[in-house]
């Protein structure tokens, strides 16, 4: 049967792959698609998969968005207003795959209404954990995970209950900075910190695996995904990022899922999901990936580890100004207005500043928001 | 709810391991326990689990243990017809952990019986697995397999589906071996053949690794056990023995079962399936395991691989012969009566020799049994 597909971020790294991976199959229909602002990309999908409906969240280019589509028979929203109406959609599954903090409320607004989420955007869980386990309690529907960790574990529990786990062991390559020396940080470039070992990502998500923050993020979306106490969540460094996460057992026996760095499992996994289906990609080659390894996370030159782990413990509002923050100096940093080494920095300096709430409703957490926003860019322009 | 267990080859290195799991446990009771010969360690077991009924495969020492047991209201049986008569007992579970040949009949007599089959012993399914997987066709119960090979896979598999595997990974150390010089494997001695790097296991087994029968065997276990082709099967060398097996899938995700090597946990996951239950096993360690290699099994040291999987190819009583053969031949090495190069030379010898039948009855197999031990036992007196 036909499935019903919205995506929003359509134009980043994991959308365009779930476009592709639609392309390759009879069984989806693209309902919206959804990009902030790259509007030759978003038309171009929309000649491609027809959807019913489309949103650009700049507003600037609605105008030019609606020119283009004028024969296409396809509707046109706008703003983030125009993202929220989509997210209410029926559809058979909503994958959200935005960029950092804009995808918390298409998420909570999908919960709510009782579709099931492909969830590629895991400051969603970083924003908002406590109210969206709150929305799942008294919903059918899901959230499936999309990140390569996450999906990973998901797939290690599959047949197994979440009591028999004695903890589950986040993977992570250690990012392009794993094996340089702190002293040498303070003079990193931004050309080095998008330069990533292993995964091919949008430069967002790199910029989080060079500082590891990534880790960080995963580890409180994995606290709230999963619904596990925080000493029952590890993370492993592995730079070969082959193993993509693994799931230990109480009797000993633990479960790793595999595979090359390659998002379209995990994207496919979402889509199919309890079901798999064929794909093109090759036998796993045991000959060229012949040699797995294993550290620990150093933390002194990781600091973002750290404070996303703190951020966990002393409660939600610390969680959101951590993750807003980031958002804020990775943007800063791909712009070149900080150093690589301000990010932690400031990102401390500011939920040190912060006034604390246990678990902050939406609207506080827009207040955060903003507040987070304002401060730190008084600290940017006097940076 | 206390389950019946009864073990088979209870004095062996499986079956001392499953009555330590049993004693540290409330959940079990012991119905019976059986050994080829080992009296003392059968009189000692009988008096801590204290079994309904026991029986020692050596008639020679029947006489003895019935005078060890006399205060014990212990049954006792001896022989082979003993441990068939065994092998009948309405049990929970059988645990068949025997030794080599003498294991195929209790198999086929609980699995007929209906009883659920914790299989230690390989070579029930590599003699005759076509006669099993048709008794299976009509029961309810079924197998669990032991092998850590098997149990790994055993695990990889649940909750997802046989027709969306890709391929199943058997893994192996490739034994003490591994890195020896082909041109000096004439002169291999027991004591070295004895010495295996990961896992402490009885001396048939043993050899078996140092042969890389064992993989061979496994091989034609997995065909047989998990009704896949032969083309989805492989093997790789994994000289750390912590992946103990692997399944890919259709969709290009590969699932792994770890753990350092320790049988406790698949002998324990028999008894337990589908539940798990904590135990003593510590936390696994990414930091000491902290590398982990692939390699090639190389055919051309190891030729019983070649031989085991050309058996598979031909037909029952091919594998009826290497079995046998290999069981026959593997106790002469371990007497010294031939060298390691011999076993393999005189398997493929022997098959060679056969009258091939396709799907042999269990009277056939008999036979076949007596005339590969009759001819070989010429071979190796003029060896």
């Amino acid at each position: 049967m036909m499935q019903k597909i919205g995506i929003l971020g359509s134009t980043g790294s994991i959308g365009t792959q779930a476009l592709d991976i639609i392309s390759d199959s009879e069984d989806y229909q693209v309902e919206y698609l959804s990009c902030l602002s790259n509007f030759d990309k978003l038309v171009e999908q929309c000649f491609k998969h027809h959807p019913a409906k489309v949103c650009i969240v700049d507003k600037n280019k609605e105008k030019l968005l609606i020119n283009s589509l004028k024969d296409e028979n396809i509707e046109v929203l706008s703003g983030f207003e125009g993202l929220w109406e989509l997210s209410k959609e029926p559809v058979d599954l909503m994958l959200n795959s935005i960029v950092g903090s804009d995808g918390m409320k298409p998420s909570i607004i999908a919960l709510e209404n009782d579709i099931k989420l492909a969830l590629a955007n895991k400051e969603s869980m970083v924003m908002a954990g406590w109210l969206i386990k709150e929305i799942q309690k008294n919903k059918k529907n899901s959230i499936i995970p999309v990140d390569s960790e996450h999906s990973a574990i998901f797939q290690c529990l599959k047949g197994e209950k979440l009591e028999d786990v004695k903890r589950i062991i986040l993977t992570g390559s250690g990012g392009p900075f794993r094996q340089k020396n702190i002293n040498e940080f303070g003079s990193i470039t931004l050309n080095e910190a998008l330069n990533h070992p292993n995964w091919e990502m949008g430069s967002k998500i790199t910029i989080d695996s060079a500082t590891m923050m990534n880790k960080g993020l995963e580890y409180i979306e994995a606290y709230w995904l999963f619904d596990l106490p925080c000493d029952k969540i590890d993370i492993v460094v592995h730079p070969q990022s082959i193993i993509h996460s693994m799931v230990e057992f109480i009797d000993g026996s633990i479960k790793a899922q595999m595979g090359e760095p390659d998002m379209k499992v995990p994207i496919q996994y979402a889509f199919t999901y309890p079901l798999r289906i064929k794909n093109s990609i090759n036998k796993f080659d045991f000959m060229v990936n012949n040699n797995l390894t294993f550290e620990e996370p150093d933390l002194n030159k990781f600091p973002c580890i750290k404070l996303a782990k703190d951020a966990l413990l002393s409660g939600g509002s610390h969680q959101v100004v951590l993750n807003v923050a980031n958002d804020f100096l990775v943007g800063n940093f791909l712009n070149k207005r900080i150093h690589f080494t301000d990010i932690p920095k400031m990102i401390e300096d500011c939920i040190s500043r912060h006034s604390p709430i246990e678990s902050p409703t939406l609207d506080e957490i827009d207040s955060l928001s903003i507040w987070t926003k304002e401060y730190l860019n008084k600290e940017v322009l006097n940076a």
